[in-house]
């Protein structure tokens, strides 16, 4: 099975597709945009999006992405995430003038990267395409902060290990795809609204889940472009689109909501491990 | 009075710092973090950040420092957003390779660049640095997206005005100083709290202010680091501190609410424009 991510080899995201397959083909791409087209051109059955980090927060980009395209959520998987600082073999933690990651992976080791002195920081487009970059050019005062495979990938090795801020560093990442995952049991719903532009229309809005008990485990809101400060709500519902409650909930937002979408109704990973093979390891 | 601002001197920032006060002497730093420091050692009487831009959304960062540091926001002031397409005297559009901005200012014109073909896109720290950059490097294949003072300052040439998806291109900036303003007359209120982390929290949270028709112009979560899938949620509302609806508002989420503090009551420009000078003209 074909599943389509962001990045090189190594990223996070490629870990996140063998954890939904381990023996998924990983097929890369440049961007998120990428991803979509990739599944939308039956290139690839899926594709893995990261949506929102424990400490970063939202990847904006990618709920926009999710309404310019058609494709369903099928599945929400969450990985931990540990970086690496990643250098040629025979470099130094002393030696280094230059530390390269994706904006996301420098902002996570924050306090790691202050105990460095004289070494510029610069962000670049991706984890593991910082390590190719590192290798490819053969940089020896310079370091990548990725993960472990991506340095097992790029020949490279750990001046410092497990250099993220916090322990608890979890990514989410959604699939898409327009098959459903056989023997999954969704147990999530996200929806995208707009709401009518006056007073209380969002306590509206989530009154409809309130008093249906029907509880919500995420509220994004996007600028909606042309129209200065309205927004798009991204709501994801910690129940199945075809309980009861859910069902009705959603029938009355319709009622007064200008636009309501429903993104996809699937399992998270937490709860379902059952539909996944074995763990693949991403900390070597 | 000086006042704190992060890019370059022909930077949106610079100029809704002299919408503040036509006779203001901008304070350029190098990041919003500076920004907040500059003030807080007293080398700017204030600083202003943007905050939300109307195309591209939070700027997320800043909601960050708003809590890491204790500087109350004292105003608010929007500015339209026209970019243009700088480059040195003599280069052409077919002549481009390569055109550099800041991710936003890239994101706010992406309809104008997919017209132009076999162009290098190139994301940068600010969109005058990146006018500045073309200039003092002398690049003739190169452009930036940038102000049409950024050009001024530079010396550059407009090969493309208004370049901007949209005429609805709006930068909300936010005033942060120890003084107040004078004779301002506060209509907004900035808070941030946290929640119990129990179903329909939120929801509660909402109706303290619904139930007494205050209105919220804006809600943003954030992540808490090392709480995985907990918020901070910050919240602008449409009233000041002192009116009692709102003081009442915010005594009664105090009652649940494990934290909570004001960021600040101040005048939000779009409605009291007495206090300000002439409008600085953003646009040649």
């Amino acid at each position: 099975m074909k599943i389509a991510y962001q990045g090189e080899p190594g990223a996070f995201s490629e870990a996140a597709a063998r954890r939904v397959d381990h023996h998924a083909e990983p097929v890369p791409c440049r961007s998120f945009e990428e991803v979509f087209e990739t599944v939308e051109a039956d290139k690839a059955a899926y594709g893995v999006l990261p949506i929102e980090n424990s400490i970063g927060g939202s990847i904006h980009r990618n709920y926009d992405l999710l309404l310019e395209h058609q494709l369903p959520i099928v599945a929400e998987v969450e990985l931990p995430v540990v970086h690496h600082l990643l250098a040629l073999p025979g470099a130094t933690l002393n030696g280094l003038k230059r530390v390269y990651s994706h904006p996301q992976g420098l902002a996570q080791c924050e306090r790691f990267l202050r105990t460095l002195t004289g070494v510029e920081i610069i962000a670049t487009y991706d984890t593991a395409g910082s390590a190719k970059m590192v290798a490819d050019a053969g940089l020896k005062d310079a370091a990548a902060i990725a993960s472990a495979r991506a340095g097992d990938v790029f020949g490279l090795t750990s001046l410092a290990a497990s250099i993220q801020d916090f322990d608890d560093n979890i990514t989410r990442f959604l699939l898409v795809g327009r098959q459903p995952l056989p023997d999954a049991v969704p147990d999530k719903t996200s929806i995208v609204f707009t709401l009518p532009n006056e007073p209380g229309s969002l306590f509206k809005a989530l009154s409809v889940f309130a008093l249906r008990g029907v509880d919500l485990t995420k509220l994004e809101s996007r600028p909606i472009p042309g129209r200065p400060w309205e927004y798009l709500f991204y709501v994801d519902l910690a129940a199945a689109r075809d309980e009861l409650r859910c069902t009705r909930a959603l029938a009355h937002l319709a009622e007064f909501a200008p636009m309501l979408r429903t993104l996809g109704s699937y399992a998270s990973w937490k709860t379902h491990e059952g539909w996944l093979p074995d763990p693949f390891e991403v900390v070597s």
